[in-house]
């Protein structure tokens, strides 16, 4: 299996984690009888992204990288989401397009020249995009969502996070 | 130059604008009068590491997943900061660590068995390493470094964070 799809692999179980985390965050505020939406507008500056937006945001990166890398079409998930549920939804319509990858839809991924839209006339080599721009934004996001559940009270831990590990017996 | 080596050049670089960052953070303090120390205190949940204990995670999970996957000794560090120039020195003397380390190193460390201290009798191929561990932690304790500073007021943006991209002409 290649680096690069290891790598959405493994954010595909990271998009699995915050969907874990979600659900902490329902049972969290149904415990301290709070509307959970109130979380969706949370945000640890005021010029940065809500919960909510950190979300789409974790979504979008792993979808976008996934397709450029790729070489595939990307489905438009124009932000609209509002409620827990459709976020939720959201993160399912995701994992349903990143499912549809596979192993040899990566060949060649790491000298693919990858297009940005904010970047016109210029190309960056996908194993560049991976490494400086795919990889930090994806955990940058997480990390958001993760944290701003955290501040608020969320029981979320390292364990949380990082899931299980491939460990093998020596 | 294999995506391992990428992959740890870029965080050899993000640890570089972590330093960058608590230049700024220095300023911030400076000019709001205050002692830049506060910063160093700051966590974001109250069971969680502040400040200085995340860029201790920073450099330590840059340097582990080096030493790791090159098969090399990790130099010992241990946690004695306790001002903002020691923990600056700190990150040089990763950075300097990682600066010894060249790509012929990491040949063969995707299918390298690394042993993790917290697991013994278990060992975990480099590629998972890589990609389940190293990266998610290092950018999860380079997240709450940013986020940290931004929460308390220093002027940071997603253009420290990312930093330059190795872009072509079309």
């Amino acid at each position: 299996m290649s680096l690069v799809y290891a790598s959405l692999q493994e954010q595909k179980k990271m998009i699995g984690h915050i969907d874990a985390w979600l659900e902490k965050a329902v049972a969290h505020a149904k415990a301290k009888s709070f509307d959970p939406a109130v979380l969706l507008a949370a945000r640890l500056a005021p010029d940065q992204y809500p919960l909510l937006r950190q979300v789409q945001a974790c979504c979008d990166t792993a979808k976008f990288a996934a397709a450029y890398l790729s070489g595939k079409a990307a489905p438009k998930h124009p932000d609209t989401e509002q409620t827990l549920d459709e976020i939720r939804a959201r993160i399912k319509a995701c994992l349903a397009f990143l499912d549809t990858l596979k192993p040899a839809d990566f060949e060649g991924a790491e000298s693919r020249l990858v297009e940005l839209s904010f970047m016109p006339g210029k190309v960056i080599k996908g194993s560049d995009y991976l490494t400086e721009m795919a990889l930090p934004n994806f955990y940058f996001h997480t990390t958001l969502v993760y944290e701003i559940l955290r501040h608020n009270g969320v029981d979320l831990g390292k364990r949380d996070y990082i899931g299980s590990l491939s460990l093998r017996d020596k």
